[in-house]
């Protein structure tokens, strides 16, 4: 029997011009900490937008969010956040920016100085500031869902972090905001979006044919509208991509499903240790995980090779194999790498990864729990 | 561009045993208002599984709801529930019982002697109880919506009313209580669902795959399993039903998406006038709606046939006909008429059925509002 919690109380407001709905959204008085990544918002207007939408609220600003967002950096902005008695964050950029509004959001009323050891090791979050999330970049689903992955600097580490209490009270999707972002992000954020569904698809199967369903749909319009995107980035792929992105990690499609993240724990090892962009990590590990654990993933993979992909095989083997195929050819069409050798010239160290996924307590992962160190290193000799 | 706002805060507790949890969903103490129907949840079992898990809770209950619920009784109802100063209002049924719950929940705390015309008219319905759903025949959706449908005898009117406020809080899902179900309401329910699907699919189309891809997914799990649950009612075909037909009016399929609920309207009069079953009355309207509109459907209609059924046909209006007739053949499959003849030895008259949706304000139905008394009668014809 399946059984699931599932609930998504964000409120989503999609479509074009929907930033204005902000003064509908805060009340007007309210002390908004307004929190963004590189400064591309001052320069496509999105700003502006905010900015005019909050003109009866105090706003507090901090730019300086990175890609991979740094624990330090939020740690730094909980000071100005608590000076200014901020009494809601609103994130405004993408995937990175919402996980750090979200982590800032807990940690503000939060009583413990130094937080990412009693954060990570699952003590509770006590009170969290409401956060709202304006997204930029369709990739991570972090808008409408608990989680946020931080890295810190001095532990070289990432890791995951989840808060129900800092899951966005609103998002904000307005596609148009897309229009000025350049090739190799909306190439990531398809990748991601992508191998988020799969972490929630390619396990052990079981009575679940909704949620497959609704996988095998978002995959298919990511094959579809990703390419699409990159080249042309017209308002129709935009629509298509913000929206397949929220759904491929807002907990519906994983409801009741078993799940594997290990795809997700490496590459965030990689990422941490070479500063690879996440998605390009997922690209080079999917695939080999994919082969490692053919035999253990035989049926979904069969049942993606004919949805997903159509391919008419009888053979198990031979139509799981030629599934991979086609989803390197996806990812590679993305512009994104599937061997570690195409990433960086720097060879990946297994004991590296390996290590950090010790430090991170990541060592038995998978659906399963049955991915251990060991098999982390036969993964990355499939990937080299 | 497409534009929408979605929010579905409903938790949604799925799976064999949940009941059980109620105590943890509502707190001790609380004065629960307990509403059922025709008393079956008495000889299954599930009245003493909530009595159990409210036992720190005070109770006052009220059975007696009818399929199709009545006005009249939530009305004597509500008298019951202010002398017990209830808090909650906990509906433990099918979408009869959880619709009669949200309007009572929204009529409790309403200082207006007779709401009807308050409501129907659109004035706020102001404060509302919370409500709690344990839902125990799957169809309608109403677990976790905002919308009820309601009967007046007084009135001769079976009307739809909604209110942000009354979705429920919680909706326990439990295919379990499937079990002493027969078939004729496995079966009604199955084509209700497939309806209200349908209604929010075949329609002008737009730019929303994600929607579409989700609604046809929908389907064929009615398709696969709702056959199979009329004739085995075992545990995987409950968990999928009940799961498709919540899917299948949640708003997420209907985000962003062109809307025509004639088939509903003209049913609903069809039900108040000759008193047959909610869903038999759609599987006679349905086929006729979708001919009488096949120009303005065509290209849904279409991909509906190519996606849902299968069907390889390039000339358009061949496969949609394919498709209508295919769909007729499901109903009938589900036990459901396709004609108006086969349902009632009693002539239905398009006369009294135009009254009715005169009376109801609904002259101008489908999603481009032409569907009018004319049009409604040339439905009716085809349905004949």
């Amino acid at each position: 029997m399946v059984s699931f919690r599932l609930c998504n109380p964000t409120e989503i407001l999609f479509g074009s011009g929907q930033i204005a709905r902000l003064s509908d959204l805060i009340a007007p008085g309210t002390k908004v900490f307004l929190l963004y990544g590189g400064g591309s918002i001052k320069r496509n207007g999105v700003y502006d937008q905010v900015m005019a939408a909050l003109s009866r609220c105090e706003v507090v600003e901090r730019g300086g969010i990175e890609v991979n967002p740094v624990y330090e950096t939020i740690l730094n902005a909980r000071d100005l956040a608590r000076r200014s008695g901020s009494e809601l964050v609103l994130a405004v950029g993408g995937g990175s920016v919402v996980d750090a509004g979200k982590f800032l959001a807990t940690i503000i009323p939060l009583d413990v100085a130094d937080p990412w050891d009693h954060l990570a090791s699952g003590k509770p979050a006590g009170k969290t500031l409401p956060v709202g999330a304006i997204l930029t970049l369709p990739a991570t689903g972090s808008e409408s869902n608990p989680v946020s992955v931080i890295s810190s600097r001095e532990r070289h580490l990432k890791i995951p972090f989840a808060n129900e209490a800092a899951r966005p009270r609103f998002a904000i999707l307005d596609p148009d905001t897309m229009a000025s972002l350049d090739k190799r992000q909306l190439q990531n954020g398809v990748v991601d979006a992508f191998t988020h569904v799969v972490e929630q698809y390619l396990t052990t199967p079981v009575n679940t044919p909704v949620q497959y369903g609704f996988s095998e749909v978002i995959l298919q319009v990511l094959i579809e509208w990703g390419p699409r995107l990159v080249e042309k980035n017209d308002a129709e792929a935009r629509e298509n991509i913000m929206w397949a992105a929220n759904q491929a990690l807002n907990g519906l499609v994983g409801a009741g499903v078993p799940q594997d993240w290990s795809t997700h724990m490496i590459g965030h090892a990689i990422t941490a240790l070479y500063d690879i962009d996440h998605a390009r990590t997922l690209s080079m590990v999917m695939p080999a995980l994919m082969r490692f654990k053919s035999k253990d993933k035989q049926a979904m993979l069969a049942r993606y090779a004919r949805r997903v992909w159509q391919i008419d095989e009888p053979d198990a083997d031979k139509a799981a194999e030629e599934a991979i195929r086609r989803t390197e050819d996806f990812f590679r069409r993305m512009g994104c790498p599937v061997r570690l050798s195409d990433a960086t010239p720097v060879e990946i160290a297994a004991d590296d990864v390996v290590a950090h996924l010790e430090r991170a307590g990541q060592t038995a992962l998978g659906e399963r729990h049955d991915i251990g160190t060991t098999e982390v290193r036969e993964i990355l000799k499939l990937a080299a």
